[in-house]
């Protein structure tokens, strides 16, 4: 469930997310979104973990246009209008690039 | 529970973690290095979730220099040395510069 990422430096989007009670199609979207982010250029890797309606998912990209490309991917544009209007009560996007790494 | 961080730059650390079983003392030690870590100089919030064994927790930091001293501090290092002995069965830390962020 841990990331194989390659050597620093690579990128992750940082998306925090607090659910709403409108859940309707989340699960098969999400899973939908999962597989297309994977099948994207440039995508390294994704982790995800939730409590209650609090969401955490990383997911991590070889550079900066990779992730410009996938914002922009117009299924996901789509899943991200739902997610805006429907799903989501608030989130946060960040943007990062990933300097060192470490492990057990 | 999103983090009201600042304006970007700033920092991320991302804690990626896989629990043991044996998890005695975790949660109490735990709340004691969130509290703990909240009063360090450069703090700037924190954001958790899990899903079964497997955790995310990412903290926010001014500056690189923040996240050195939070690492070296002495109580956070014998936590540190009993979650790789007692409590992960992995981990997986990232030290990320948030370049950008937006929210809903």
């Amino acid at each position: 469930m841990i990331a194989k990422t390659p050597a620093p430096p690579y990128f992750a989007v940082i998306f925090s997310s607090i659910k709403s009670d409108n859940l309707h199609n989340y699960s098969v979207v999400a899973k939908q979104m999962l597989e297309l982010a994977s099948q994207q250029e440039g995508f390294l890797g994704v982790e995800s973990a939730s409590t209650n309606n609090f969401g955490i998912t990383v997911s991590f990209w070889r550079d900066i246009d990779s992730i410009k490309k996938w914002k922009e991917n117009s299924e996901h544009k789509i899943a991200q209008e739902q997610g805006k209007t429907q799903w989501y009560k608030n989130y946060k996007i960040r943007i990062c690039k990933v300097e060192r790494d470490y492990e057990l």
